[in-house]
């Protein structure tokens, strides 16, 4: 069984311990014996990847977690599977971040990914130049590129710091990592998705005697 | 005399106590007996202007402040010039934000307009709504609209918190007036470029005889 996550600009797969990222226009042929369980919040790569395997199989029906979050996409329903007590920040093309509180989700916003913020200043000509992440956070800056770098970091950062108060942080995506640098005590899990996924299966398909 | 700051979106004016703005593609005519006097950072919107008036001035060379900023707008230098002690916040396509403490400029940074986030995520299908402006700070967000206007406005909304703390915010710009409405104890002031433009002209013209 192969899991996989479709998002936005990447499909993201997980077959026995290993993971990658791959574009839909330039899909890799799989074993076509395996099942590919996905969820996918992007229809065109969804249509993709069933085009290209035959045994695909949508597990969105199955995930689920007790929320009042209408139109929660399912790539955070899932991650948010995988943790009952902290914040979960997903960083990729956006930056979703959900708050669980004893298996409840209390709620959850988004900020532009990273990546987002050059393009959003790069309509203003002066202000399009490449992100400076090592900037000092605790000077102001002295340069548009570092003026840029702060405002964008320092205000992803404020509202994670502001959100998660006695909360541990479970960072996941792209940019997880990086931002993961910032605070102590805190997790980054590139897995997290697929944590929840296949927490999801087991709850659903194994006790019903379909090990998968 | 008229004063005119050429920004990346509009041209804005101000004539005997009257302020209004207009785009560079529909100016309308000036008395031609009346000096413009100008700063700009979008030299195509300059040259429309040099064209449509055949009497205008750059007072750009005459607009210092004392700072090791490398780059600094000229709006955002006028802007400073007004106000001795404070953070000055224009809030226009970009949201720039500057310190000020004795008549010296501290640094600055800079964060996406408030317009400019529905563009970021636009890209995005999901994500691609309207802002919610009335959006509650209070409780986490429980749809996909909240979610990210509660993304935009917070993180807006804590770094000028984060930034201010014992110093009075000055906003002016656009958007200026809504975001003061998150502050007690603040002002707001659209002149606050051409108070400091004027003040420019007062210090190198006036004295010298040339009153404009």
């Amino acid at each position: 069984m192969i899991l996989c996550d479709i998002g936005n600009t990447f499909l993201h797969f997980y077959y026995r311990g290993r993971i990658w990222k791959e574009e839909k226009t330039k899909l890799t042929p799989k074993d076509s014996k395996e099942l590919i369980m996905y969820i996918s919040v992007n229809e065109d790569s969804t249509n993709t990847l069933l085009y290209a395997h035959p045994r695909c199989f949508d597990l969105t029906p199955y995930l689920n977690i007790d929320t009042n979050y209408k139109g929660l996409g399912i790539d955070r329903i899932a991650a948010c599977k995988a943790i009952s007590d902290g914040v979960i920040v997903d960083a990729g093309s956006a930056i979703t971040v959900d708050i669980m509180q004893q298996g409840i989700h209390l709620g959850g916003f988004i900020m532009p990914g990273i990546a987002k913020y050059r393009k959003m200043f790069s309509s203003i000509s002066v202000l399009d130049c490449e992100m400076n992440l090592g900037v000092d956070l605790d000077t102001f800056p002295q340069n548009t590129r570092d003026a840029v770098s702060y405002g964008m970091l320092n205000s992803i950062l404020l509202m994670l710091k502001n959100t998660s108060k006695n909360k541990k942080i479970h960072f996941t995506g792209g940019d997880g990592k990086f931002l993961s640098r910032f605070f102590k005590d805190c997790f980054y899990d590139d897995l997290l998705v697929f944590k929840g996924m296949q927490k999801a299966i087991n709850e659903n398909f194994t006790s019903q005697g379909i090990y998968v």
